[in-house]
């Protein structure tokens, strides 16, 4: 029994440990999008665009690791709520990558384009999803309350910061209807970016519920 | 023991009747926020503007059901794969939900506007987006891989749809830009029409993994 425990204690370290490293491809990737967004690089956006065969692989192992740990170890109470939420955080990763090929995508249009302005919200969006997912990532491993809590708060800002950034580029394209298209992109861009930061709030709903048994959505 | 397994078929038939509820919730309240949209009706906006307040009490109480599902029957293979998935699904229809409120958003503010021209391809991406979702729960309730084979079709045609929308309403706000407001506003409507489709493509590769244990993403 002991034995048995402790396997399974390793398997879930494991499975933890996949998580982050699939969290931190996915950032890296999101990084990578906005930073040849910024910079103009067309040849770093078709890195991007390659596709993320390295994320979509860790959520197949991830999700068949869940499977496996509920079928052969029949974990309770935190253990099992633990691999639930580990599902879940799972799809939400996935998409993130996914988003960061939607970024690119409207990326590479953008780039036909003159630029419509300096970009200081749209890397500052992208920082702070960036660092939500960390931190609601760091939460479900440490099992830290706080910090999913700070992830909610976050992702207010960067709500605002969409919002801003929409009536910032409005007032662009009604000004110059030459901006229309390339202001159009970078809309598309803050709304990945914002949905990168539901996936974060999702992510640190899941460590809530984890950790406290209760449930703090839709309150 | 044969009451024990009756037991659990019992309350996995009624977890499948609640994600059928959650999944009709869903669909009913997409359709109304198009709806709106086509018959300029602010009223019935508000109606989904105002909460998905039953389709967020199902999200907790069937991601309930499925951790006391696994605690307390240890389901193994088919039966404890329907239950992943189900928790899966359950993300899935709840962000559904979320995306009729911002149909309705983007609704709202396109209300304000003058018509931009008549809505013929939006409607079309709501019936394909909601067939979709219908057909996918279909096949998770029935286990029906053909079913689930035929959402991925569909979710290609709404992605043609989509691009169209794109195209034409660009050409709009290009043509016409006291457009550019409202065409802006159905742009999104239409990106959230798609990631309904997402939504029904995701919860279709979750059928198919169940029934097969063979997993089709990312090939």
């Amino acid at each position: 029994m002991e034995t048995h425990v402790r396997h399974f204690q390793d398997e879930l370290d494991e499975l933890k440990r996949r998580l982050l490293k699939m969290g931190g491809l996915a950032e890296e990737r999101l990084q990578l999008a906005v930073k040849a967004i910024v910079d103009r690089d067309l040849a770093a956006m078709d890195v991007v665009l390659s596709g993320d065969s390295d994320i979509n692989k860790l959520h197949v192992e991830i999700d068949d690791r869940c499977v496996k740990l509920l079928a052969l170890h029949q974990p309770m109470a935190v253990d099992l709520r633990s691999i639930v939420a580990a599902v879940k955080i799972n799809s939400d990763l996935e998409r993130v990558g996914d988003l960061a090929v939607n970024i690119a995508e409207a990326g590479q249009r953008y780039l036909q384009h003159a630029p419509v302005k300096e970009l200081i919200d749209i890397p500052r969006m992208a920082t702070i999803a960036q660092t939500m997912l960390r931190d609601a990532l760091d939460a479900f491993v440490r099992r830290d309350l706080d910090l999913a809590h700070s992830v909610l708060t976050a992702d207010d800002r960067l709500d605002e910061l969409k919002s801003q950034v929409f009536r910032d580029l409005l007032a662009h394209m009604l000004n110059d209807p030459s901006t229309i298209e390339a202001a159009l992109d970078l809309i598309l861009v803050s709304r990945h970016l914002e949905r990168v930061g539901d996936h974060a709030t999702n992510v640190a709903e899941d460590v809530i519920f984890m950790v406290s048994a209760k449930d703090v959505r839709h309150q």
